[in-house]
């Protein structure tokens, strides 16, 4: 473009420069040197890259060019902006489209479109979006880019610095093109009105390996966005550099090498006998649930959780509403005095230990009051807190030795995140929907999780699958057992009518229940989240229960799942609302409640449904598969002979 | 910089161009029409600016660029990279370097050093600035840029689009940088080993007008950056565009020339009558000091603040510990059916309404439970809310008649945000450090107080000023009164000893306490950062009081200040801990507390402080100025006497 003294980088990393043109030019204003290359310094900023990503929000994202290349007319500007509405408003990640209108009239107006202009152009584009690529800001360059030449310079540059670029072949048919032609250009061009114009005059060289193809003449906008997203998630290229925390590394095992070593250890130090619930809680650690957690909480991490329900970690938000801690007792606590170790023990055999420990009061009745929003000793899990658990708390980093087995025939449907991951892998999931439940699947929440699918392929997902994950720790004494329910599951699942068996995995989810409502329930999604669930369905009252002296639901029904559209660290897990349904008395099946013809509609309660179950009746046609309720009545019935 | 084809924008914001060269160039590579500017379109993003501000996180932050110019080795380097790491990691302020580094060697790679390469270096480096700037980034850009028409043309690029620029002129005399030298590049342009060098052989010329000169051979590093920041706070450049929101905005009051009209359809309104702490809430609202509460809290609100300390607003976290609500009997509930608004009156006179009214329920126990970490109806603001509130809330937008006077002596010492923050500016404040209480002053406090302005003025902040901000709406009974306290704080700064008065801006905050710990300390917090403090001084327990039963602290004495440390929303604050003072026995007087000599020391607890004062006993010298002992003592004896 120019007829002037061109210097150029000769393509690596060194300061190595080849001068071409005249000597008194130098490279660098700020050493001013003509000849030398030797005093061209790289001064680094003392911000490191993460500090720098750590700016942005919840969402410390990496920068990278996605570099849309097409006719003119074939959808670029289109697909750029819907997929920066995308990220923006849905992701709230941080983007900036460069285009014609903020280039050719800035940076770039004193080019014209020769051959040598139009190479140069895109050689600046391509610097530019490699500097917003480094920023941390994704870049959304959506030019015709004619010529492979350039567009594989840009790409060589972003390698270069190690920043993702994503080139985008936004194909049309030409004919296509021209017939959509909205500002009439084509037809200029067909006239001689426009001379040069690309794929009339000009060669449009097709990219030969593009990471995308978006055929806009076959596709809709949203399902052309949607591939470029999964492009982007598939490859990790938006994601936060915590999530960069593979499945693998959020577990707290030791490394099986080490594993007889630090058993020996574990001999000089302090034993502390945990219970089953705490075992739990180290089963849920140590898989990796409770990520960013390395261990039983510090008195720091309680306290964010108590009061924000959240924990900040390298300027990021995690949700975290539920304290997960660890007791000990005032004689514990004087033993452990100076130890910076604890070996924990459970029925008698060592399964980890913690390092780091920090150890604090259980102030349990603030607890209560700020995990549960009622301070009440007859509630099932506070009754747990003040009689079982001990005055003081011990944080610290945990490991642990053996993925945690229970040896009660159900170990097969335990599945860690990244063992989820492997099966949603497997099956090529391209969204998974996770249920929470603890109770026994009736075709009213069946009714939730087909219409969910229905949405989410309405929505241009081609494989959504249910992780349908019943909670598998400790509950309450009149809640069904784990083992009658997973045969419950099953039996729904088999007979097929109500869940498709192909598109659900069926997986127990390790913790503990607390009955804690709108607390609990952040919690419940937050590890569905970190186990790779991008939808979460969530019904009424969840985790609630009615109040120990009212017997009132001690939550309204509806603030779970208010308060987890509204929590902090869990913007990147859609809700799912549940509608009410109800048995149908017309229809003779499950259905969505109507209010408007609420006789229609008859609520059959757990306790209803316990009765009917004790007694040997049957529950109205259609309210739960027939397999699947003589299982539960099976159950009811065998606590009548007890 | 080139003979080429060149197209110039003709500097306005219209799609008219002026094509100065060869007719078949066209100006807009999507258009590319060669003649006629019609087809130039600007294709808007979908995404509008707060879209995209809103993805950085708690700082929705506005772009702007700094351009550091300046002879070679004068600082420009140096204080971009001190300026940056304080905007990242202080202020987590997005921030990007352009550089001799990414520049040179990038996108200005095919450039030399002639004049004409100079400016167009320049005048690139200015557009990518810009669109930095535009993308919501603070662009720091680097270059000695020489001449001042370069430098005039990227500060009009940027004026064109509303996109803030400060020229910050490095000033160091050229004896000075050629003293530096760090690179030896003088050393060799004096040799001739390096031709054009500015200052050497060809022309610096000096900014005319910059924004800022910081002379690095007479200031340190940390002055100059400081200067930096504080223009750019000063002039709101790095503010949220939530803090654009001026205080005035931030009040809630109709304007005067509607009052009589909208007084005469509050006629037709359900009149509901507030008690005192609730119109001392109305006033906290209608004042700002709870911004963004556009008045008192619906559903929504409520629930965040009490899951959170937080609500979420724009994309913005706004830390709000305390529910600010207002209740109403089922009667009043029921009379405002299907009503939107509602007229407020407090003792018989009507003070303000509320529109788009919603109304839920006032869960007490959940309430308390959640705000107190404990249910107990004989702490004081519990017993205040069960016996006095009624069983529903009402939200709304508030509107405020008039400013709110209590006509106790006192209102002149009642001042709103908007109000103080005149004030600072009048004495021209660069830092204000708050100072929350509602205790008398001992001189412990004063201590701290002092020792937190020499702090700041070693920070290199030239006036610090002291918000002394006494608490003044409803505190439980055994609190000594306002107006004694204010007396007691007016013999402090009479005083002088102590207390620097002219440093010194006294005013009452209006909210009442509510013996909240760890959840008030934020309100106490976020209340001082709406009005304009930028340290916040934080002591023991504060907020704290005895448990009704125990007699134990509620709350342990440091969760207050940890919490506070860690509060989402409050980022902007610097929180100053307090250090533990007491009295030293050796050298008769307040003293911070040293636990290696701690038998020196004796703590005077507010009982004991009573105990003395009510039987007409002097504390030890050097506890307290005389004068405001004298008065407290007044008061006590008072209630003897009753």
């Amino acid at each position: 473009m120019s007829n002037a003294k061109r210097v150029k980088l000769n393509g690596t990393n060194s300061d190595f420069l080849i001068v071409k043109s005249k000597p008194e030019m130098s490279v660098n204003e700020t050493s001013q040197s003509s000849q030398v290359a030797t005093n061209i310094t790289y001064q680094k900023s003392t911000i490191a890259k993460l500090d720098r990503l750590g700016t942005f929000s919840s969402k410390n994202q990496n920068g990278c060019t996605v570099w849309f290349t097409g006719l003119s007319c074939s959808g670029k500007t289109t697909l750029s902006f819907a997929l920066e509405e995308y990220l923006v408003k849905t992701r709230r990640i941080s983007t900036y489209t460069l285009d014609g209108d903020n280039i050719r009239h800035g940076l770039n107006s004193n080019l014209g479109f020769s051959p040598e202009d139009r190479t140069e152009n895109i050689r600046r584009i391509g610097e530019v979006s490699k500097l917003f690529a480094d920023s941390g800001i994704v870049c959304l360059s959506s030019f015709i880019s004619p010529y492979h030449a350039d567009r594989q310079r840009v790409r060589d540059i972003h390698q270069k610095f190690g920043l993702p670029f994503v080139e985008v072949y936004v194909k049309a048919p030409l004919e296509v093109c021209e017939q959509r032609d909205v500002k009439g250009l084509y037809k200029k061009a067909r006239s001689g009105l426009i001379k040069d114009f690309t794929a009339i005059h000009s060669k449009y060289e097709e990219p030969a390996n593009p990471e995308i193809i978006l055929e806009t003449s076959k596709f809709s906008i949203s399902d052309c966005v949607q591939k470029i997203i999964n492009y982007l998630d598939q490859n990790k290229i938006l994601s936060q550099p915590n999530e960069k925390v593979s499945l693998k590394q959020k577990e707290l095992f030791v490394k099986a090498e080490n594993s007889d070593q630090l058993k020996t250890e574990c001999g000089n130090f302090f034993q502390l006998s945990i219970n089953r619930t705490e075992m739990q809680w180290l089963q849920v650690l140590s898989e990796g649930w409770a990520h960013p957690l390395r261990g039983f909480m510090h008195e720091d991490q309680y306290l964010q959780t108590l009061h924000f329900n959240c924990i900040k970690q390298n300027n990021q938000m995690f949700n975290q509403s539920v304290p997960i801690v660890l007791s000990c007792s005032e004689a514990d606590k004087q033993s452990l005095s100076g130890k910076k170790e604890v070996a924990l023990n459970f029925n008698e055999k060592l399964v980890g230990f913690m390092t780091n420990i920090t150890i604090y009061p259980h102030r349990k009745e603030e607890r209560c009051a700020r995990q549960f929003g009622l301070v009440n000793a007859r509630h099932p899990y506070q009754k747990y807190i003040f009689e079982e658990c001990g005055d003081w708390l011990i944080g610290g980093d945990l490991h642990v030795f053996e993925r945690v087995r229970w040896q009660d025939g159900l170990d097969e449907y335990r599945l860690t995140p990244f063992e989820l991951n492997e099966k949603f892998q497997e099956i090529k999931a391209d969204a998974i929907f996770a249920f929470q439940l603890r109770n026994p699947i009736h075709n009213g929440h069946a009714l939730l999780m087909r219409d969910t699918r229905k949405f989410l392929l309405d929505k241009g997902y081609k494989n959504p699958v249910l992780l349908l994950h019943p909670l598998g720790g400790w509950t309450k004494d009149d809640d069904a057992p784990l083992h009658v329910r997973i045969e419950q599951h099953k039996a729904v699942l088999e007979d097929g009518n109500y869940l498709d068996a192909n598109s659900t995995i069926m997986a127990i989810f390790p913790s503990p229940m607390m009955y804690a409502g709108p607390t609990e329930v952040q919690w419940h999604a937050k590890t569905r989240m970190n186990a790779g669930a991008n939808f979460y369905i969530v019904g009424r009252d969840p985790a609630g229960m009615p109040h120990p002296d009212t017997k009132v639901d001690i939550y309204d029904p509806t603030h779970g799942s208010r308060v987890l559209q509204m929590a902090p660290g869990l913007e990147d897990l859609k809700i799912v609302p549940f509608k009410v349904a109800a048995y149908n008395k017309t229809l003779n099946q499950m259905d969505y409640f109507d209010a408007s013809n609420a006789s229609n509609f008859e609520f059959i309660s757990g306790t209803k449904m316990r009765k009917l179950a004790r007694e040997g009746e049957l529950p109205p046609d259609g309210f739960m598969v027939r397999k699947a309720w003589d299982i539960l009545a099976g159950y009811y019935k065998s606590l009548n002979q007890k």
